[in-house]
């Protein structure tokens, strides 16, 4: 690495060769491991005696430089260092790089004094890195730094620089090389960065540093008496298949006349900026990296930055592996998909049968005038194309498909049976394949059989509906896994209702014994769009509220997540919207269940075609209506009397 | 009207002629008068005697059909109808059609029998209307019927059909003009639907219905002794600029003895649909509409089906024309255009100075990830260009530029004092070209210079601002106006602090005693980012938390908006946000206010430059800080003693 000067000894200082995926994995740790700890970290990096001429001597960090077990390349040099990366620019600009050298200095001044230098010299091969990620915009500040003792007094040259092959015949370069390799063959390695070396014109012989003693002992040592010592400059270089190593420099200096000082001479090493100041180096990465993967990288940032201070148990990984199935693509549903791609979400797939119509794009954000026109793109589709123009690494799908319901006969009109069978196919399949399933619909019963579906798969399930200017967000309870071997009977009905029996109203509930959207109704689901008037409808409601109900839909399916037990987690008594006596929840649909595990399509299509009664009957809503209005022809009699 | 049969008189039904005037016009009736109301409505159509051979007999429905004073085009006759228009399409499919023909039929028979019709002829002109209009997708179905009494037997032809000109000498056919010519003017019409004739071969009279007694009076009347009467069937065409009534036709009826019954006779008159058959008509408008009109309307249908019946009070004109100033296009200023959006607001600003970054697109609801290439378009143009897409009957613009701040100096680095004097002026003169002020940036210094700017101009100010699971969405206190004349002195601080020493801490806080988000701070604004680590950033909240903040600092201005004092409503006390004491606002800013409005940007330019202390020197904090100071010093001492 001498690079001489005229008369005296000059060193030709490292550039810093920091590769990209140095910067990544610098990314990945700072986000995942180091987060807001300053603690200096210890990295690794290398250099290459066999560059062509011409090239400046770089020491090279870059992926692996934060595993201080990984190999060095072949041929390279390894050189440790330490890493000091700030958490935010200012204490970047403001850290004190003078002390930061001296201790570095320091250390590798301790080192040569107690002799562990000469045992594993590496330890001379020391640099610091001071760095500032800014990972919002893949911009990296840095300091590099390979500290240079100055010596007191400058070196002189004796002899040389001169090539090797001006030295060496070329039967004394061969015995190097060979002496050389048989060297690094025994320690294993493919270069050493120091070692020593003795010859005479018929032979070459090269040792560690550490046996300094014995190698030297008894020979004639060149250079009279440690006054001046003769320096080799090791190249090894191959050049179209050929090894050269006589381009390799060599000179002789003479030592200084020191006294051995206890305290560690001054030093430099800081590197100057691109421009050639003293200022820090800058590498913009954004432009460099692929924009899709760049997309990806700034997505999970944003959630990682949670998981550092504010909420470091957060199990990120719960939340964007899971697989939402969207039931309506609508007001609620194109704001509960905005809310899970800020929540990482990567697995969306839209449900939908109606298509974009004018007054669509104002309240539903996935939409956009264009898509109006020519009679509208049909939603489910539109949609999640958007997905994927919002963040292309999405997994986004649109199924533009009706959901049967409940007194809306199937077998007439213009659905066909045959349809509604696929339909509810279809419908069992999506469900069966995601972990989520959000009902969003604009209607009542729609909700009906994605639920029925859903508690039989045990799926979790997050229903949100609005009106003007009040909402729901519910989950539905999760079931219990179904025992093995207990036939098709639903072994909720029986459990819960012995549960529910000895439960206080008001202690917190167990999420298998929640109810779902229909459980606290007295009405089973029918037809309710015949004889709605157009301000009946469920858009006609203030125009924030779409986005309040869907974000706090997403926002509650994270925090049961979150929870340890999923879908059974516990929901809190403290909440007031459990203040319903439990006894209520969870009841109803585990008739409709049993049927419906039972029966499958051919209890649907009754249902289907139906008058409302049906379900009222089944689930003994019938039996309470006739119950109440007996108790109402009580209460009147008894009224009567007085 | 007569087109002959063979033998026997019969009559060629009207086809509907339903303008797309009509059925816009019937939308706005619906949407901002009728609403809900299903009572029957008078409306009015014409008909035309002069289109060329082979036309139907058409009646027309055009916009100005509701308007019962409107005057009847030119040449035209008036037909005066009813209108019932039902709320829902069940509603418009059971609809008893055949009652409402005989009510008609029966109106027009009793105007027979009493004389009116002879007084009116255009009684005798009467139809019937049912509709429904599917506002959502712009169909229109309908039902048209001009009620036709059907007599006990049928009317045999005794002579004709004939063209007139087969019958009158060019002599009469010209008295005939003249005398029709007359009679119009006389009536101050272009067109008579019914006049009485009598005419021999020198002479032609016409004259009204109603004066068929002395018109015949001691005339010999054509056909004998009212067995029989002759009919003109007047057509009245211009071709190629020359009038033309020769084609006009004649023929003789024996009319019919039957007694004459009290018993309306049975009536017919419903139409056929385009397919020939006994259903509804449908128009669908939303195909032959512009596009955008189309989207403009549907979007006001949304907000207008509030007023119906959930929000009859709701002055929807408020909200639909305030001009929104939204400073900060990020997380916040997303989804509050958004909600502005559904709000039917029609004119929007953004200021922002920053590129959209990869992270930023599934968060903020404006952008995509093309949007992030090659450096990122800058955030506030973009998100007006997207508006635009979304709606493009906004108004939308975008300023990107940066919003001076205290504690960030303008005086060096990149940014020149004149550059901010600049950006002071542009923000000046943007707040006061809008009414509304949302305050949407990511830092808390950003937001004084706004607020202070506001303060002085009287404008109100929604403030939001996310922590990781909290979020403040509040409105400015809205200052009392100047008083004339006096001077520069804030009147607000000498009343506000009168006022505020007489109210009772938990009363309800009028408008103008309410403070800013500065208000209740001990530390004046400075520069909080110099040392932020990346998850200190505001963009580090639960992603739902934007959506919900945004979402409701829209309703909370449009709540503002509803009341009849705007921006002085008073703040409930029953909200717990305001359980603070309201001696501790309104207070802090109006020193600042009072200098910002006597020094202008000299002010400024020192709070910029400025550390902290100089506006906490200036409102008090420091002396606020020293005296908590003493206070705690005290406390010390007072623990000791014990």
């Amino acid at each position: 690495m001498g690079d001489p000067g005229l008369f005296k000894l000059q060193f030709a200082p490292f550039s810093s060769a920091l590769d990209v995926g140095f910067w990544h994995e610098l990314t990945q740790k700072k986000l995942n491991e180091y987060r807001l700890d300053e603690a200096p970290k210890d990295i690794k990096g290398y250099y290459y005696n066999g560059d062509s001429a011409g090239l400046p001597a770089r020491l090279t960090l870059e992926f692996s430089a934060f595993d201080m077990s990984a190999p060095t390349p072949a041929h390279c040099c390894p050189a440790v260092g330490t890493l000091y990366n700030t958490n935010t620019l200012e204490s970047f600009k403001t850290a004190d790089k003078k002390l930061l050298l001296e201790q570095a200095a320091n250390e590798i001044w301790e080192s040569i004094k107690s002799g562990a230098a000469l045992e594993n010299p590496v330890l001379l091969n020391k640099f610091l890195l001071l760095t500032f990620a800014d990972l919002k915009k893949y911009h990296f500040y840095y300091w590099f730094c390979y500290p240079a003792l100055c010596l007191p007094e400058s070196i002189p040259l004796i002899q040389g620089p001169v090539g090797l092959d001006q030295r060496f015949s070329s039967k004394q370069i061969q015995a190097l090389e060979r002496a050389y390799d048989d060297l690094c063959q025994t320690e294993g390695v493919t270069a050493l960065p120091y070692f020593l070396i003795k010859y005479d014109d018929n032979m070459v012989r090269v040792s560690l540093l550490k046996h300094y003693s014995d190698f030297f002992q008894g020979q004639r040592i060149k250079s009279s008496s440690f006054q001046s010592v003769e320096v080799l400059c090791f190249r090894d270089r191959t050049m179209q298949g050929a090894r050269d190593i006589a381009h390799s420099i060599i000179f002789e200096v003479k030592l200084p006349e020191m006294a051995f000082s206890p305290d560690c001479p001054k030093a430099v090493g800081w590197e100057k900026n691109q421009k050639g100041g003293m200022g820090p180096r800058m590498v913009n990465l954004s432009e460099c990296m692929d924009p899709k993967r760049l997309a990806e990288s700034s997505v999970d940032l944003n959630l990682k930055l949670m998981c550092w201070r504010l909420v470091p148990t957060l199990d990120l990984e719960k939340v964007v592996s899971v697989k939402c199935l969207l039931l309506g693509a609508g007001t609620l549903g194109c704001n509960v998909a905005r809310t899970l791609m800020g929540w990482g979400v990567r697995h969306v797939t839209f449900v939908d049968n109606a298509k974009i119509s004018y007054s669509n794009p104002v309240r539903q954000p996935l939409y956009e005038f264009e898509d109006c026109l020519g009679g509208g793109k049909p939603k489910a589709l539109a949609a999640a194309d958007r997905l994927q123009k919002i963040f292309p690494g999405v997994n986004a799908r649109g199924f533009n498909m009706s959901i049967p319901m409940p007194g809306h006969p199937v077998n007439f009109s213009n659905i066909t049976l045959e349809q509604a069978r696929k339909d509810v196919e279809q419908l069992e399949q999506l469900i069966e394949s995601h972990d989520v399933i959000f009902l969003l619909m604009d209607t009542r019963e729609s909700r009906w059989l994605p639920a029925v579906i859903a508690a039989s798969k045990r799926k979790l399930v997050i229903n949100a509906a609005l009106g003007f200017d009040t909402f729901v967000v519910m989950r539905h309870g999760l079931k219990k896994p179904k025992q093995q071997g207990a036939g098709d009977l639903c072994p909720n009905h029986s459990v819960a209702s012995a549960d529910l029996l000895g439960s206080s109203l008001f202690a917190n509930i167990p999420g298998y014994k929640l109810g779902c959207y229909f459980c606290n109704d007295v009405v089973a689901p029918g037809d309710s769009t015949r004889d709605r008037t157009l301000d009946q409808q469920c858009t006609v409601s203030r125009p924030g509220l779409a986005m309040i109900a869907g974000a706090l839909a997403v926002e509650l399916m994270v925090s049961v997540l979150q929870h340890p037990e999923g879908g059974y987690a516990i929901a809190s008594s403290s909440d007031d919207r459990m203040n319903e006596p439990p006894t209520s929840l969870g009841l109803v649909p585990h008739q409709v269940l049993d049927q419906y595990e039972r029966e499958g399509f051919n209890f649907l299509a009754k249902v289907f075609n139906s008058s409302q009664s049906f379900l009222e009957d089944l689930t003994g809503l019938t039996l309470l209506h006739q119950e109440t209005q007996a108790a109402e022809i009580w209460d009147m009699s008894d009224d009567e009397t007085i």
